[in-house]
């Protein structure tokens, strides 16, 4: 049901803050017209019961069945939209060479705009199926494609930020699949922004347009100089990868003398509205110079152990107050559930802090130090985080931020969260849905107090 | 529909031996009145037309609907049946702090025959609704609540080996919760083993009984050797744990002077029918020991993640030949799917090759050496691998093997797979199948050919 002008009674979790989980129990959440939270009244304010039976008299008060559990729905801040369909593939072998072998000639295929069209769809009703409420895509450097995908984030509804990629270096991007000039690659971009922020259906600017320089070896510096230049002109968000591989991190070294984020920043490419995807070999300077421009790392753990060979310090950059959101990474990562993808951070992080070579004594393979996060800051950075990293009120059930949402059914058939009354309460069921619930558990969607169709 | 003297018609995939996948397409697979395969024929054998003609017409062909695919029904090697309520929660601790400050009493509760029917029912059902047929079970101390966890299995269907958990030292185990003494642990196990042969409903010996020492600290000198008689009088299944963390392989070194692995074959509780859990710290040597005596290694993937705080080398146990199955160690692991934990042995597998720790260049990170495996090694050790750790006929469709069997609906409403006709087909397919399926697309599962309620 749509909940714009209604009041949602419910019981559910947010993180407005990190380590900070707050556990809503039958709570009160005005939304207004335009889909922002208006209010939230606690069973503990004074006027709570008052206001409970005038919204129920007025009959705009909707309430959620016992076992349902109203989360901020999540927040996909790494999604490469065109290889949805080699998801759960295409996992044997090396970054550069997956590039080249699977991902450029896939990628390659969306100048059909019939099969942009189809694929595209599938995956935008796959990940709201998933909780998924935003995502933060990288398309591929075709200009009807990309501008399909924008059309179908807002049919569907799904809050979406998409940027063309850019990539014209002919080094490092095969023939059939680049843009030719550096002019292309900024043009075009320019193109897909001004298609995103005067489209019709757009009033709202649910979906918004990113400069996407795929990563600093597909661009020549002409196009990482346009971009900037575009990104300081428009102020619009920036996505790309950074330092993610030994490979790839290595050759910006080579390239420049200076790390990725350094480059970056040099090309007016590392600011407030910057999500920087993966991340893993950050310099501590790095970090510093990241959390310095207020730019954000899209953390990958699924991904980041088939292409990056290492794990994201995703606790030392959190415990540093770097802005950190949660990515699928799809395809590089083989799962489209960010509550998979939390499991995965939650798992990469105990195996960096304990090692993992059984023929290493314990404080050998323990080479790293404290890394261990747990449920909490998995959630966190799956919603609030997010938000924080784009810019955006979204991700926490504030007054004033919008009202994106999503329930868990944890009696839900063929779900696979069990609860025990007798020993389950307050964060103990959050951290049962983040480590066991799945697709059909997640019942309803919401974006901008709209409801969502799942499919 | 119920199989027994009818003959299915159907695509799908089994791996008969490690690294051979083979991809069955639209065979035939006669059962008999037994539950066993009596024969398959392919669609090259000259006479597949004729007799898929003849059964059609005498109304014993069932024919699998397109998009729908054959798996053997997956074995989870490694359960510990009373642990479900705290499934995907208890993970902050180490091991022998688990033990006493949330298993030991969540276990202690088993006593009660009311909670335990419960909750054995709860985790039965949702077990077989993720496609494990077959389940190799810790119970509890307690012989009652045992009992019933047999009679729950042998109610709903699924093969399942049974041990009521031997634990009698005092000073590792609370005075709430363990057995009173060497013969309370030895003749309790007698006395399981005899219910379940004994069992009138147990006629095809769907369920067998299991020697269970916990682990060598739970145990007395006194009781372990009368396991190893009472393995060696009954020829029974034994099952315990093996070196799974530092802790626990220390305590055995510093008890006996040895390994877990050579302890265990000094009682005799090492042979054919011996599985045993974790094992991640295991030396060459006793490796070469596991695999001279044919016993074999259930491998707990995300549990070693959060317990034994090291990743079992699978690939050199495969590579040496060693047996080894796939277990989701309910409640260590977070799981209780057995196609998240083919994912999780994967992960940690290319984890270990790689390494974790991003301050380490390349080579000093990946300090193990070669250990990836790949979504072929993982089926294996879920289906195949496990029934020749149990020493049992199931895991594959060959000729005089139980048919334990499951269908994967990929185009299962809430199902997570998705297919694209123009890039998919072949081991592809099951590529997919073992990256992204889900308890939705789990349509159909046998047991010796008996068709079983998914709830
Ligand atoms: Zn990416
Ligand atoms: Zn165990």
């Amino acid at each position: 049901m749509d909940l714009r002008n209604k009041t949602l009674c419910a019981s559910g979790f947010h993180a407005p803050e990190r380590g900070k989980i707050e556990i809503l129990d039958e709570v009160l959440i005005d939304i207004g017209a335009d889909g922002t939270i208006a209010a939230m009244h606690r069973p503990s304010d004074p006027n709570y019961r008052t206001i409970r039976e005038a919204r129920e008299e007025s009959g705009e008060l909707v309430t959620l069945p016992v076992g349902s559990y109203l989360l901020p729905g999540f927040v996909d801040l790494h999604v490469h939209a065109p290889q949805y369909p080699q998801l759960g593939s295409a996992l044997d072998v090396p970054l550069e060479v997956w590039l080249q072998k699977y991902t450029f000639p896939l990628e390659a295929r969306y100048r059909d705009l019939a099969f942009a069209k189809r694929s595209y769809g599938l995956l935008v009703d796959d990940m709201l199926a998933n909780g998924t409420t935003t995502a933060l895509y990288f398309a591929t450097v075709h200009q009807d494609a990309t501008r399909s995908l924008a059309d179908i984030c807002l049919e569907k509804g799904q809050r979406a930020l998409i940027g063309k990629v850019a990539m014209d270096n002919a080094d490092e991007c095969p023939d059939y699949y680049r843009d030719a000039t550096p002019d292309d690659a900024i043009e075009g971009t320019r193109a897909l922004i001004d298609y995103i922020n005067t489209h019709p259906e757009n009033g709202e600017k649910r979906v918004l347009p990113v400069i996407t320089p795929r990563f600093v070896p597909s661009c020549t510096d002409a196009t990482l100089e346009g971009l900037g230049a575009l990104a300081r002109e428009c102020g619009c968000h920036v996505q790309t990868h950074c330092s993610e591989s030994d490979w790839a991190h290595g050759y910006v070294l080579s390239r420049y003398g200076v790390t990725d984020t350094e480059a970056l920043d040099r090309f007016g490419l590392l600011g407030r509205r910057t999500v920087l995807a993966h991340a893993n070999f950050l310099t501590d300077h790095d970090m510093d110079k990241v959390r310095e421009r207020e730019a954000a790392v899209a953390h990958c753990p699924l991904s980041n152990v088939y292409f990056a060979n290492a794990v994201f310090p995703l606790k030392a950059a959190l415990d540093k107050g770097v802005h950190v959101g949660l990515g699928t990474d799809i395809s590089g990562g083989p799962s489209a559930s960010m509550l998979e993808n939390c499991r995965g951070a939650i798992l990469m992080s105990r195996a960096l802090e304990s090692g993992v070579d059984p023929n290493r004594d314990a404080d050998a393979r323990a080479s790293y130090g404290p890394a261990q996060i747990d449920f909490r800051d998995a959630f966190y950075i799956a919603t609030a985080g997010g938000g924080v990293a784009l810019d955006l009120p979204i991700g926490q059930f504030t007054p004033g931020y919008l009202f994106d949402a999503i329930v868990i059914d944890t009696k839900a058939p063929k779900g696979s969260v069990r609860l025990f009354d007798e020993f389950d309460s307050g964060e103990q069921i959050l951290q049962k849905i983040i480590n066991t619930a799945s697709k059909p558990n997640i019942a309803t969607a919401w974006v901008g107090g709209t409801n969502l169709r799942l499919p």
